[in-house]
């Protein structure tokens, strides 16, 4: 594979073609008008345009994918995540027109594309799974007889579904009937199946993935967890490794079962096993992703193994360069999604200008991104800005080190998740490791956002009143600029 | 200590603070009239004016420093390198005021600052040291007497000297008087001491240091060496951890060599302890700088130790929380100095504004910088704009990895040392590890950089051609600011 092309936009697009160029591999990106000026164009030694704005035009049309593929004479396609990355009739497609997917198998995609067929497949490998049914129910009597034999509280979830779509949680069996009748609606307008499953809800479940690497020539290897428990609107939004939980033998047993499950459907490339974690350490098998995960740079950074590389290497048909042995976690690595929301509107998504758009720098410190200052936030797609990831000896530390890169971040024009983050890394329960996917349901309301800008506030007050009647310092003029800067926040003003 | 004061400028000076901040320390900046828009100024918790541009007029004042801790109620002082950084007087200064530096102590600092009394401390302990002169000479007849002793090509050394000042090599008896006077003359006008010794000639040497700790519980450990052999007018540009060549017998040898030389001299913080090494891999002790390095962070990389918080903890009186045995070298990095230099004119400073600035990004790069586009550089300092700092599994993949950066970094309105960082990445020489510290003086000229940029351009305008003949690709249209762009001269514009 002399030429890849990287079927995706964004941080992702830039993050695959920074691999790609370190190992010598040309890059092809394509773009939709909306994206004419983006960074991911820019970066790629060739660029193909593909249509207009909206995804169901361009990024999601595999046809056009190829024809780019055959302009420009990439043999291998990068899909990154979301859009055609999980799509077993694209894996095919590419397939029949000889070229190379850089990711797993259209069968391996198709069973794992389904709960329930995921759910058979982990099954044969024995891989605990939260107590339910093993097949997809429509019927509401057969489904509540099963439902009370399982034990309430329980969940109704969409067989195809992702999201939190179709999803519904039923404490007891008097509101059964409704509940399930608006899951099945509910499934059947978005992905137009309204069979569903049922299994017992966990009421305090962390969410644990294992990241997977497997080869052509059977090599399957786990590369540790992460926890990814702190979400919002069912998605995630700060990631760890490793967990700040888990104990060693837990991570082996998870790790063991993440391999088995790869293995049940051949996997190669890189995948993540996700699990649902209870209060007694107890992991049951969710679904597996069949891509790059967004929060890969976790492991990336406490293994050393470029996750990319390695996903270009398999695909290239080489065996997998170490053994699980080799493998050890060094550091404690978080990310934050840095998203163009609100937090104190339901992190509803913002879009505009990026007037001012800073990164921090340092040790430690990792930024993915895809844009620039001045550049302009896309309606049309997923509102994510960067990846802020960073890196240190010990969690305590990474975690400071983020506190200390978010107050670095300089962003103005737009509403970003980084106060949100902030408050994440300074809560107890986080801090504590005591937190699960409940997290900003329970502790975070605009109110505590607000609370924590006004104490600050408070205490800068005083310290400036402090220093100006006891001292005179001769101190640096107002920068320009200075105003829209995250990291003087603290910073006394005299 | 709730607070310091950085006695230091630009990208060290913004590297400390951030530690400091990690640590919940509050910072003081101090800064000359050319600083007053800095980034270390805007970084600070607190700034003060210090005075003039020059550094003799501001930096280098130790009074002032000193005032601006009394001013804003700074606890300690960490002098970053340079400057005041390996002043004994200024770390007796600062200890009579009653304030801590976060350094060694001044009886350390003195013994290290002197070659010929660092040299004797180091016999002690049986330190290997290059054969020569063991005591500073002055007259003449007596030295000739010792250089056919030692055996030519000799090296006439100042004993108070550096950065190349009072230096001289002679081949054979012939010249040798000569070439004593003007060393001596050049050692009395650049220091005042017109001392020198006298020692064999390394003809192909490599420039390894040892990164040290100590503490003051009397614990002095080793975090391995970093190969500094790539330099241009005696001064280092590009650094790497750990050296290609080293063998791990070889590297703990100069490991416990380095520990002994801290421990002659009761050594507390951070400290590099410089060794010169010939093609049999002898090697033997140089000097050591009582001091953080420039190139610390390749350090930081492979081991995982924020130095800068070491340097804290032990100034507070903490013991080392980890042993030798607990020290690993993890993965590979390297540094490059972005200077405002022109390497086609003899790397002689360049200065001007940094009209696009733009740093790379994404996994294993790190920026420590002082500068934002827009900023000057100024005059009066050295002309470092940037360290860019790679790391991967692997020596190959961090040497790609910096290509990739250094082809990322868009700088323009200046001349840099990136282009140069490229050619010497891409050496056979450096790519082997077969080079010395004449690297430069032996590969590089103008003409070399000219015909790689040359050769660049005939490869580009081959590959357009053939598209524009073969193929119609639908392209996007340039994008404002992409030819001050360096990562996209590899990209095909049709």
């Amino acid at each position: 594979m002399q030429k890849i092309l990287v079927a995706n936009r964004g941080e992702i697009a830039l993050r695959i073609m920074r691999s790609a160029r370190e190992m010598g591999i040309k890059t092809v990106a394509v773009y939709s008008h909306a994206d004419r000026d983006a960074l991911h164009v820019r970066y790629a030694d060739e660029a193909v345009n593909i249509g207009e704005a909206p995804s169901s035009q361009s990024y999601l049309i595999g046809e056009k994918i190829i024809a780019a593929c055959k302009q420009t004479g990439a043999e291998g396609i990068h899909p990154g995540y979301g859009f055609l990355s999980e799509n077993a009739g694209f894996a095919r497609l590419v397939k029949d027109s000889g070229l190379i997917l850089i990711g797993p198998s259209p069968e391996a995609m198709e069973v794992m594309g389904n709960k329930l067929s995921a759910k058979a497949a982990a099954l044969k490998y024995n891989i605990p799974m939260v107590p339910g049914t093993e097949e997809a129910i429509t019927d509401v009597n057969e489904a509540k007889k099963r439902a009370i034999e399982v034990g309430f509280p329980i969940l109704i979830k969409a067989a195809a579904g992702g999201g939190g779509k179709g999803m519904r949680i039923v404490e007891g069996p008097a509101d059964f009937e409704e509940q399930m009748q608006l899951a099945v609606s509910e499934a059947t307008s978005a992905f137009g199946d309204g069979s569903v499953f049922i299994e017992r809800y966990v009421s305090s479940p962390k969410h644990i993935e294992i990241q997977v690497l497997g080869d052509t020539h059977g090599n399957i290897v786990h590369l540790f967890e992460r926890d990814c428990s702190v979400q919002r609107r069912h998605q995630k939004v700060v990631e760890e490794a490793p967990s700040a939980i888990l104990t060693p033998e837990i991570r082996e047993k998870m790790g063991r079962c993440a391999v088995d499950v790869a293995r049940s459907v051949n996997y190669t490339g890189a995948g993540t096993v996700e699990f649902i974690m209870d209060e007694g350490l107890n992991f049951y098998f969710l679904e597996m992703n069949t891509r790059l995960q967004v929060e890969h740079p976790v492991t990336e950074l406490i293994t050393g193994i470029d996750l990319v590389k390695e996903q270009i290497k398999i695909a290239r048909g080489e065996a997998i360069s170490f053994k699980q042995e080799d493998l050890k976690i060094q550091g404690h690595a978080i990310e934050l999604r840095v998203y163009a929301e609100d937090p104190a509107n339901n992190f509803l998504p913002d879009i505009g200008t990026l007037q001012t758009y800073i990164t921090p720098k340092g040790p430690g410190v990792r930024v993915d991104d895809g844009f620039e200052q001045g550049m302009e936030i896309p309606i049309y797609y997923d509102p994510m800005i960067a990846k802020l990831i960073t890196f240190a000896d010990t969690r305590a530390e990474a975690i400071e080190r983020m506190i200390r890169a978010i107050d670095e971040y300089q962003i103005t024009g737009i509403t970003t998740t980084l106060g949100f983050g902030r408050f994440v890394m300074q809560h107890e329960a986080f801090t504590s490791g005591n937190f699960d996917t409940h997290f900003v349901k329970k502790y975070f309301s605009p109110e505590v956002l607000r609370e924590s800008r006004e104490d600050e506030a408070i205490v800068a007050a005083i310290v400036m009143e402090q220093i100006l009647s006891k001292k005179r310092v001769s101190i640096a003029a107002p920068v320009a600029g200075a105003n829209s800067s995250n990291w003087i926040k603290n910073r006394k003003q005299i």
